[in-house]
């Protein structure tokens, strides 16, 4: 136990914020509230994940740009519902040097009001639609309520995106998307999910609906890792993007906006680490292999050279890997590459030099003695199964973090018992989830499909959703 | 002449805006000054060079990380030359929602403020150095010079390293290496510069000494192109980074820190651009290699098909190519090409199906029939050739833009009628530099290195120094 503790539910915050120190991810000593420093090890996760996204957006049409940090007041407030949304959360710049400026300026919490001006020049006729534009970038919200490391901050690390389409159609199959595309994100990370659409008192503020991504945390609360809104024509009446359709007539373009943010690192952390530290999915780990030469006196330079040997064979085949050649003892250094999450270690020594062998060890325990020649494919095959059992293990354990409720005692029993999500019927009213709320401190996350189901509160005809404690 | 105008030395600021604008580098015209929309194209440009930057400072043991935008009062105003340098450009955060905060925050226009006070918590003994840190983020001054498009802006984007050392020789000869660095960087971008030692009036805020490359602009201005400070203890003093030194005694870090910003994007495109547009850099350009099918109805499909056989080859070869499958004319595809500046373009048609060959065109102008087993070989003969004479002929540039003085009557004369750097004598005082400046409008850049000479304003004893136009 490196972090000298065991890591269980009830220690959960505790142990996390331990995990995050221990293994190099973020520093929370900045003397501002809810602003960390990446540290190497955890920046190079973060950009890992955020390298595979952009990617995938690219590959699928996106065009990845990068928009200015402040927004002029005017500009900002132009949306109604969204103004409102935001306008308690909003950090403003007034001053210049030591003057104060004629108009503040809003720095960007989410930049739909950055954007959209723009798409309103960009977009002219119906052949400059679809328009789909990502970046990857902080935003800045003041938020109120408890800041936790990577969960909840003011200083947020995301990638959002933001599309004008011509058609209604065109924009809900663009949420479709984008929730694809955030699901094999997601599955590279082996963390499963459920993608609920919220109900209209929780949704974007200016959209017209919003479905998220939620994740059951090891305290048994959700967090939203994930979120795809269809904002239809809102913004775009506001802020003049239209289009000339294929008759020559003028529409207003329908919008969508999705985005992930460091939260997926949160997310990553909590579902996969132990009480050893992080365990990092092979697609996202700084370093996939560490080589771990045991070294004797005698002989020192075979053993290195073997080790760097297969440290080439792995480089040429794509895998990220290091040799750890310092001068302390293997044990520590097993420590230390666990800690971090490397899902693989390589040992080697005299012994296994003069044997033709090597060990493969995972980072979920698994130790096996193999041939030189097959040191390769064995690693392959262990990171591929790392991968795999990563996602299983999760999955299993959202499976058993997913109960059903009838009767509100039900419900609050599941909830405070198990944690994790409980499917009940709900009528839709807000009165009704106002009801739960007040009975089971847990609130209605959504629907993932329709299904009929009585109101768990009121006894009327419903449909189900998912109820859960949420972060 | 796509852009519709010739490009030449008088109208270098109306060309580099049309050139910005054409080949979607940045969109200028969001509503608050000095903060451009980096464009898909320009973007994936601006994120190329820093990529290979990144990728050379991680290489050469710099850990990459990410700080926080904002900056208590107290802590950002620590050190007195530093806030005397800044304070009149810092952008003040000052309410949080509808509120007043209790504290204003300095926007970083540098993140000296940001990263010491961190430093100083993470180096405690000479084993914890060297500490060598950067990041790539955008910073931000409220300049009140005219803004200019990448030249001079508001919201900066750059990377900033920042380190720390147990002695002044570390810190000493780290500046060395972070200007080898940038020549590599600038080497790779086909830019030849001068590395200059700024007079001590010019140097940055808090430092003992800066150097700067300086690179001239095509209308005879140079523009400060990156920058490498020593910082000595100045910094380590007011924010506390100490170590206990072997013999175990407390000792104040030395400093230096260094930077790029997307002034290098600024350099790429005037240096290398013409008539037609940008011209790229292999080692930058998104797309290296557009491979464009000259296409008949009757044989559509084969020409595709080669086309796309081609492409893969290249791909595992390495290379970043894409096919420009339109539906327009090949002339047009040319065109818009050659105006985003790939630098090797591939024609095939149906003749060249039938005659097994294919036409490598570059940017420079040059073409040549090539048979298409050799396709690949040739095309990265075509990339290396580009790059090697982008480089050759910027030299050439820089060498008839560098002339000498000896007399202030001379210095004005050069300056204005060829631009560029003189060289001339100047014995260090503030006083002949002010005198050189007003007679000639031109100031003195720095001393590459030390060479003995008379002082052009007083006749005294002095050295050697670069004397220029800037930006």
């Amino acid at each position: 136990m490196v972090l000298g503790m065991k890591f269980d539910k009830n220690n959960f915050s505790e142990w996390f914020g331990k995990v995050l120190e221990e293994a190099d991810v973020i520093d929370l000593r900045y003397p501002v509230k809810g602003m960390p420093i990446y540290k190497a090890w955890g920046f190079s996760i973060l950009r890992n994940c955020f390298k595979m996204l952009e990617g995938e957006l690219n590959a699928s049409s996106h065009q990845e740009m990068l928009f200015p940090l402040l927004i002029p007041e005017d500009q900002f407030a132009r949306e109604g519902e969204h103004i409102k949304g935001f306008e308690a959360e909003v950090l403003w710049a007034t001053h210049s040097g030591l003057e104060k400026m004629d108009r503040k300026l809003a720095v960007r919490p989410t930049s739909e009001t950055v954007m959209y001006p723009m798409f309103a020049l960009w977009v002219r006729t119906h052949a400059d639609l679809p328009l789909r534009v990502h970046q990857t970038c902080c935003v800045y919200r003041q938020d109120t309520k408890m800041t936790r490391p990577l969960i909840r901050g003011r200083e947020i690390y995301w990638n959002e995106a933001h599309c004008a389409h011509a058609t209604a159609e065109d924009a809900e199959s663009q949420v479709k998307k984008a929730l694809e595309i955030y699901g094999d994100f997601y599955k590279k990370l082996c963390v499963p999910f459920k993608a609920l659409k919220r109900p209209d008192f929780d949704k974007f503020p200016g959209a017209e609906y919003s479905i998220a991504l939620d994740v059951v945390m090891p305290d048994g609360r959700v967090l939203q890792a994930a979120t795809a809104h269809n904002l239809g024509q809102n913004f775009s009446k506001v802020y003049g993007i239209t289009f000339d359709d294929e008759k020559g007539a003028k529409q207003h373009a329908f919008q969508t906006t999705y985005g992930v943010s460091m939260r997926c690192l949160a997310v990553v952390v909590a579902l996969h680490g132990d009480d050893k530290g992080l365990v990092l999915p092979p697609a996202i780990a700084p370093v996939q292999v560490i080589i771990i030469p045991i070294l004797s006196k005698d002989e020192k330079q075979p053993v290195l050279e073997k080790c760097r040997q297969i440290k080439k064979q792995l480089i040429a085949e794509g895998v990220r890997v290091d040799i750890d050649e310092r001068e302390t003892r293997p044990g520590d250094k097993y420590y230390y590459w666990e800690a971090r999450g490397v899902p693989v270690r390589i040992e080697l020594g005299p012994r296994d030099l003069q044997n033709g062998q090597a060990v493969i060890a995972t980072r979920l325990g698994e130790k096996k003695q193999v041939k030189q020649e097959q040191v390769v494919e064995e690693t392959r095959k262990a990171l591929a199964q790392t991968e795999k059992k990563l996602f299983e293990n999760a999955s299993e354990k959202l499976g058993q973090q997913t109960s059903k409720a009838t009767t509100l005692e039900q419900l609050k029993q599941t909830i405070e018992e198990k944690g994790g999500f409980a499917k009940a019927g709900w009528c839709g009213s807000q009165e009704c989830a106002e009801t739960i709320e007040k009975q089971t401190t847990a609130e209605i996350r959504g629907k993932e499909k329709e299904e009929k189901a009585k109101c768990i509160a009121c006894g009327k005809q419903g449909s189900t959703v998912y109820i859960a404690k949420a972060y």
